[in-house]
């Protein structure tokens, strides 16, 4: 691809030579030869592109490129919409021969797209519909009854249960379970309605654990993601929904119940109990744990490790565990921080305080 | 099945017309038509029955139900209990077809029993012994001299290591891990007894990590539930036990020479560290996390997110990172919050104190 | 093997009868009979030698063994080491038949050296490499154009994507995903160079959330060890690396980007994210958290259950959320321990000084 033509999708101005043939984008020290365009969009990468073997650089405005080195240079005025726009010119998704394969093992009465793509030793039970353009690679399991949308991307070892419904343009990364049981067990007696919380009680019986099964599904919306490792349990009678264009990372816990609205992003290592009810546009940060029944709303973040007991009201900023507006877990912070001088302080007073008591006049 | 027969089942009275055939559990949106049996244990979703498709219906007593609406109506005492009959009752689980599937791998000298089914591409280990009754999905890989009981239900992606004994009636969901190695290195230098912690110390040189091989194996109770991409890994030189009845949910981490009791409760992304013991009838909440030798007393109840450091007595109800008595933990999250009133407080007697010492007598 | 030869393996000392037959090292009460080497190396566990069955025993120096009951006693100094010796003597490696199963589908193109094992229903890409002595159990997919060293372990379910590298006796365990896409998104206006954080705002839109691609791979050092189901995500341009003899425990996500030094010790479900930086011989405990860009210097060592939120100096021990230096964290522990007192006291203060200033001279 030509350097003007890169230039021209990242809508960005360049100097020096657009006629050079770009092969690949790699970072300013991984640049091998002169087909290479160097990504230098920060300060410090920038700096890198002085020993880089790279002749074609990306910059940010502002950055400061050693123009004399390159033969030519892009300027971006947004780093990362242009990181999305090189990496989708450029990238390099796994790929599988076109039809099925003849080790993958179809259900006679599914039903498979005319372009549908299916990769060695895949499963695919009765029923199931796969739409046209979806690539299903090695080693991937779905289930009897479970609708898969268009132009779907399943990797390796994602494992699908029955009757689950995918969305167009789904990605599921490496080994992502959609619709094991969710974790649900009750305690006859104390008829607490509690469930698993009660069954720790002192009335729990050796035989007390009696499950719940789970008869729902999940549905995950278009374009919606799901990292390696992550599971999303299907419901007891209902769904399990992931609205659309969520993305969900790696060893993401989603259970039982749960609906997450649309463009929410779930970072790594969420875990989201059982009955929790998320708005659009929510960003959970990474190792965030919710308890069951909560409801977030639109619009709200929650920041990295932070454990969420109650309710959050939409556009909330949260944080800490238990979680609490971000102002307030800064502010408890710096306290803390502060308690070793307030415990001498409050200590100096005390003793000031009996002085003067001493002295009072009687 | 009769509307009378679910009654029945329940032990619970109904009222309406008995005859009603009901084909399916639902939540009240779900509904589509009469022979949709529509839960609405809860408030809010009795409030739901009003606007749903359902003839049918069962409520919590107390609820509100809009009886006009309904042909028929089961009233339950306790909910949760009632759910675990009803889906119990409804669950459709994911079946295969009767036998071993042609392209199941199965060691010639496994000891299959005659009703097991083994679903595609699944892979039996040589002297693999598997009960009557056992179904194994696709995808599953079960190690050399492992043993599982009747009745078990593998889900596809599971991975059984080589010597593990399983239960009877285990459930093991989606890329469930039994039997990885035990995470166990040493450094030669400093002599200290505490291996991996001590790898991080000035001592240790790049030669210095050496691996602790896991020569033991997991042992799995009957009843058992292992949720999905969860990981128990086989002991050092003995075995890693999870009593009878005891339930693990999705992304838990157990680690080598962990021994669980009876009747537990192992909620999502807990993670314990090697040679912790936890006693019968344990609750441990949502990430959870428990460090290495601690020993859990029977009937204790961790909150989410706790870190348990130290031992903890039976029947404890424990909180908090270190974890304390929950009420001890409430207290200190309480404290924490007033801090900011605490520091004006003594900003203000600061002030009043001085200004007593300035007028002191001299 | 000989008792006199483990002795001499392990170049400790032994007392009794040098010539006994070892077949089996247990713990005291798993021993059956004489060939048993029951090992006991702490105090509680030599108490057990009193009803063991074993003959032969290993202790501890300066452990009481109960000579009279034994044949045969070896004495260690150094009992961790002595326990990678000894497990490496009687490890029992899950094993497969030499050569290529012939259910495994391995691409024309791929090299595959000679004494190759790859186990049944395995899939290996198109130009991938396999060096000599490697181990490949079942169920395990190999992308197209990826390197695997010699004398590597793949465990069954491990899914490795294209273009990895993977150094020489690697060991990647049940169901470990190396190479899996990123989870890196960018929302068009902001343009605040946030990604991801910044798509929870109020700007973003239903089309706000834009993919970055991951082109970049994975590099694995030699002697790393992945445990069951982590996941190590593709880099977005260059690679996502692990350096030589680094080792990573079960239920570990490490976003793309991340680059972490030698014999690091990284503890089960820890998290680390994006563009992390990590130096050599750094231990991150049980369930760490480090947010993206963070850099963590040589020989650092984080306490379980941290969160690490800015850098980290070389050598420093940090505990706590967010975590500070371990001395800090646990004076801060303690110093909420004691606001209970800490308010009665205030609030006593409050009172004598009320009632110093009631007798306050006009």
């Amino acid at each position: 691809m030509r350097l003007r033509d890169i230039a021209a999708a990242l809508s960005a101005p360049h100097v020096g030579d657009g006629n050079i043939e770009i092969r690949r984008i790699t970072d300013p020290a991984g640049a091998v030869d002169g087909s290479d365009l160097a990504l230098a969009m920060t300060r410090e990468t920038a700096l890198g592109l002085v020993g880089s073997k790279a002749r074609a650089a990306v910059v940010a405005a502002g950055a400061e490129a050693p123009l004399a080195r390159l033969d030519a240079l892009i300027t971006v005025e947004h780093p990362r919409a242009a990181l999305a726009i090189l990496t989708a010119l450029f990238d390099q998704p796994a790929r599988i021969a076109a039809g099925i394969h003849q080790s993958a093992i179809v259900a006679p009465d599914a039903e498979i797209a005319g372009d549908v793509r299916i990769g060695p030793l895949s499963v695919i039970g009765s029923r199931a519909r796969i739409g046209a353009g979806t690539t299903i690679h090695a080693h991937v399991t779905v289930g009897a009854d479970t609708t898969i949308g268009r132009d779907c991307l399943l990797h390796p070892g994602v494992r699908i249960g029955d009757r689950v419904i995918v969305g167009d343009r789904a990605i599921l990364q490496h080994n992502a379970s959609i619709g094991a049981d969710g974790f649900s067990y009750v305690t006859p007696e104390p008829s607490s309605g509690r469930g698993a919380e009660a069954a720790g009680g002192g009335e729990a019986t050796s035989t007390a654990l009696r499950r719940i099964h789970s008869v729902g599904t999940v549905v995950l919306g278009d374009d919606v993601e799901v990292g390696a490792n992550s599971a999303i349990d299907r419901a007891t009678i209902a769904a399990t929904r992931i609205g659309r264009n969520t993305k969900i990372d790696n060893l993401v816990q989603i259970a039982h119940n749960v609906v997450i609205g649309e463009n929410c992003l779930i970072c790594g290592m969420v875990g989201i109990s059982g009955s929790v009810t998320i708005g659009d546009r929510v960003v959970l940060g990474g190792g965030v744990g919710i308890a069951d029944h909560v409801t977030i709303g639109a619009d709200a973040v929650i920041a990295a490790g932070s454990g969420v007991g109650s309710n959050v009201a939409a556009a909330s900023i949260m944080a800490g565990y238990p979680a609490v507006p971000r102002e307030r877990a800064f502010e408890q912070v710096r306290n803390l921080a502060r308690l070793r001088t307030l415990f001498k302080e409050v200590g100096d007073m005390r003793e000031r305080l009996a002085a003067l008591e001493r002295t009072k006049p009687a």
